[in-house]
């Protein structure tokens, strides 16, 4: 501890005493529905001077902690009109120092913003990978990492500019939605670039950009109809962290005695949540050990902590105009601690949508974390988090494709048995669903370039109940193996980089390969958009018989509405009797494919070709 | 159906019209729980004549079916007194023909008798490959298929004598409770040895015994303080049954028109009991269709065949003074059938345990079908049944040793992780565990014949939670591959037919090797029956490192009774610090170690060799 608080005194040196370093929430809302609002004031030896606000403000609170460099101020908003109040310290009748704080109007509507949904496909970049819009920004005087493209896991130079060159992009191609890894300061020495150590929670890093191009972004996505969900890390802040450089209090992060700066790696077993056999020992291992050792592992069964990441979250919310948050390594959080935080964001936006990153294997596992769910209420336990992530169908599309010939239990078989598990979640629907993020390998990286592979793996993807997530680079065909390093999952976007040689933004830079991943993604995602029995219908399924899989995607009251997806796996073209799907296709009898466009008689007998899928909408 | 009916009348055409042929169930009980009694009367073309019972016995109402040949009388047995009644059939007033019908006294204490529970360990056998104990019965003149040990899948001459012959050899090595597959009549014409074909649900095979045998078989093992578990298939029964052969009416078995015989074979897919998804063809297929073409599947959501089938286990509790049941291809049968015939046994027998073979790959898909289950809730399904079995605790049992370096989730992390998955059972005392049974491969077949391997799997197995199985010959290390067909699973105990080369029933006919094996698992069976804790206790574990898994069993309120087992999955001698350790140890520092019988200091480390186990009793 004694280094942590060493290496801040000597940061802090330059300054005054007494003197307002930071704020934050650096400005507010007014009109919240949670009125009350804990402002951080940070500064060398503040502790001992008096708050005061402005305009009657009243102050409802003021904790020290053992740090005199902090000051939590509590303030109660309600009623207060929009405006620009002074946050005094004052020694006697002395003023110290002030701040300008400002409380602003929200957006119009800004509590009753609709997250997104599974009528929304996600698209997922990595800021640093998918395009370099303003070369001014790859290196900054006041960042530590400078751009080096030759290194793999060094920082490349892609910004927001370059995601706002490329949202036509995007959109032309049927995402609705975008997912960007985070963009906040992440001000490491080496490996910055991933964002997941953040050095500080209230500023993007300045190589991509500023503050407001990340509310231009959303703005820029809004003009397109599109979502923004932001990524949101709250187990674990960078170690370059201000504050951790100078904790308030020893209780913010699990501080590991004898580990190196408190460290002890987290032993990752997230099970230790629920299992009523695990150990303290292990519990605590997985939930206090860190994540990394560049990544303290926050304490958040302090109050104080979570309120801070509940100020946090909303001010991005209403700052970065937000659909939507993608929360990281969910289950290593402070069970109690993340659901207050879950709880409260979600209070203040009913209609928001919040997903967890949910990396396990058992479906059992994952629903227990989705809000109201049965599985969690056995220990009497209700996450409230809205949407979780499907993790074990991502194991399976990894498997399924490379078996022609269904056994009993593989093949298809797979996937038909994972949708059996479906009633073990509250909302299936949200429900986030992938065949590739940035921390394994790529899709097509596992399909060894078979795009035959790929386009049933799509087809199920776009097809399934939940919210489809697809990895930057896939509609492309781009490969990385992990085994090689995160960066080769993590490769520049082809045509992102001034000079590149081939641009596969734009149909004459795709090779023809490139292009016919492109097609067929842009051709699915597009017709998904209108299609209400696939965002939000019911599902029925028949099981796979010599590894051909039918279902339909159906409203119960609007049968013109029904999909009808037909998967041949095998190696072996296909003819199948049709009338053992009768219950699904409630008497209809053509069915216009929406890949090839052609119309189908869909009388007794189908035709499918090896390894391919057709989709029908049902006449 | 037509072919059915004709074979029987065959059957019945010697007996004169209006004769009473068969009366099920053939006696009853005084005093039951459930007074209602329908008796089943079974004669040529009796369905005009009018019953009547002596001795005021009030018939409450008289079922005739489509076929002349059933009647059912259901009559009220409250408040009458032991004795035999006189059934008769009348026409006018002239008695056709009439039934001596006891009414037997009750054993003392049978509706509290106290089923199995997980202070017991199972001893599975096949009693056709156990042990002939009477060779006059192998074959018998009014059972087709004759004796033929020559033949894999033949019957070699086991008999319920056998098991008597042997139950101190099953003593001493230390289960303490009886589970055979059954012994009522199978009358098919091949592998009619498995039993799960029942010609007659009331009568046991003359080739295995008698129904006096098979209470014999009771009061022997319950003279050792043992007890009985009787195999109950109610999902099919052979198609050589005399009702099958002569329905009462269409509905008792599912018919499916343009099968021979009625015959589709079921697919098998236990899931659509509750996936959300599935398609009524495919849910029909599964609980409608056949098990095999010489098993009619029976329509449980047919009352009369429930009844029936609650009658019939009542009258073996009864008269085979049983202390459980086990349940066949528990998830084939009608779910809401299934359901009433569970309870309405558990409530005449509230003490009782009953087992269904839950043959299935996911906790959650098994969970589902234990009584009180909230996994089953979340459908509002209750299923009543006490135990289920924890089929992919074997499925791990299979890999795990094969695993000497653990990685991150393979070794004794499959084991861990599994039982993280425990909350989902209401009851996880009522688990089955097991690592072999009579239709898989013999573990030590999948162990290669690594007596080590059996070593670590049978500590697991008797000492983690749930109610301990094994199956016949796997204490001796029997091989049994089921790729060259299930009779290679199911060999001919060595020494229980007479001329037998060697006696594995006895120390000296033992090979050393074979010795190695019982030794151990008597020793361990033999110790388990004093531990509460292994019995009854809660699961305290740490994660494994290493592929070294440590785990406690123990009572909160009893620490004295903990036990501590340390399990060796490596190949390398290893030695463990104990600090980790110290939530379970819970300062004791002394442990007996039950197989060398060494008493070891517990300080700071434990040394603890490759492949290899200890339990330690703490003091």
């Amino acid at each position: 501890m004694r280094k942590l608080i060493t290496l801040v005194l000597f940061t802090i040196c330059g300054v005054a005493s007494g003197q307002i370093e930071r704020v934050e929430p650096p400005n507010w809302w007014v009109g919240m529905q949670q009125t009350e609002l804990e402002v951080l004031v940070y500064g060398d030896n503040i502790s001992d001077l008096v708050p005061e606000f402005s305009g009657n403000i009243t102050i409802k609170k003021v904790v020290k902690t053992e740090n005199p460099n902090y000051l939590f101020v509590t303030v109660d908003t309600y009623g207060i009109s929009p405006g620009i109040q002074t946050l005094s310290l004052k020694k006697g009748r002395r003023t110290i120092d002030s701040f300008d704080y400002e409380f602003k109007a929200r957006r119009e509507n800004s509590e009753q913003r609709k997250g997104f949904d599974s009528s929304d496909v996600i698209y997922l970049i990595m800021p640093d990978r998918f395009a370099n819009g303003n070369a001014s920004n790859d290196s900054t005087p006041e960042t530590i990492e400078k751009a080096n493209r030759d290194h793999q896991g060094g920082r490349h130079g892609g910004d927001i500019q370059g995601i706002i060159d490329h949202l036509d992009y995007i959109h032309e191609l049927g995402a609705t939605t975008l997912w960007s890894t985070p963009l906040t300061l992440d001000n490491e020495k080496v490996y910055s670039y991933h964002g997941y150590a953040s050095s500080d929670l209230y500023l993007i890093d300045p190589r991509y950009g500023s503050n407001e191009d990340f509310a231009k972004l959303s703005s820029e996505l809004h003009k397109r109809n599109m979502k923004h969900i932001m990524d949101f890390v709250p187990n674990h802040w960078g170690i370059s962290h201000w504050l951790i450089q100078d904790l308030p209090s020893k209780d913010w992060i699990h501080y590991w005695e004898g580990g190196e700066n408190g460290f002890k790696r987290s032993n990752y077993i997230q099970t230790t949540q629920f299992d009523p056999n695990a150990s303290k020992i292990d519990a605590k291992g997985c939930m206090d050990g860190w994540f990394d050792y560049t990544m303290p592992d926050m304490n958040e069964s302090n109050p104080m902590v979570i309120n801070y990441l509940v100020q946090n979250a909303i001010w991005w919310i209403e700052s970065g105009d937000l659909d939507g948050i993608r929360v990281d390594t969910y289950p290593y959080n402070d069970k109690q601690g993340i659901t207050e935080w879950v709880t409260r964001v979600m209070e203040e936006y009913p209609n928001f949508n919040i997903m967890g990153e949910t990396f396990m294997h058992d479906t059992a596992h994952i629903a227990y974390w989705q809000k109201d769910s049965k599985v969690g209420a056995i220990q009497g336990f209700n996450s409230n988090l809205p949407t979780v992530m499907d993790f074990p169908l991502h194991d399976i599309l990894l498997q399924v494709f490379h078996e022609d010939e269904q056994n009993w239990s593989d093949g298809f078989y797979r996937v038909y048995d994972h949708l059996t598990k479906d009633f073990l979640y509250p909302n299936i629907n949200n429900l986030l669903i992938k065949m590739g993020n940035h921390d394994v390998n790529r899709i097509n990286q596992e399909f060894e370039g078979d795009l035959d592979k790929y386009k049933l793996a799509l087809t199920l993807l776009l097809t399934l109940r939940g919210i489809p997530q697809i990895y930057y680079g896939d509609e492309i065909g781009m490969l990385g193996d992990k085994s090689k390093g995160d960066g080769d999952i993590r490769r520049d976007f082809p045509g992102g980089w001034p000079g590149d040689e081939h641009n596969a933004f734009t149909n004459d830079g795709r090779t023809v390969a490139q292009n016919k991943y492109y097609d067929f993604t842009k051709k699915l995602l597009n017709w998904r958009k209108g299609q209400p029995a696939v965002h939000f219908g019911k599902t029925l399924h028949f099981s796979p018989v010599k590894n051909i899989y039918v279902y339909f995607r159906y409203l119960p009251n609007d049968p013109d509405e029904t999909v009808m997806v037909v998967l041949n796996n095998s190696d072996k073209d296909q003819k199948i009797n049709l009338e053992r799907f009768s219950e699904g296709m409630q008497g209809f009898n053509k069915g216009w494919e929406i890949i090839s466009g052609a119309e189908y008689e869909l009388h007794q007998t189908l035709e499918i070709s090896a390894k391919s899928g057709l989709i029908f909408e049902l006449r």
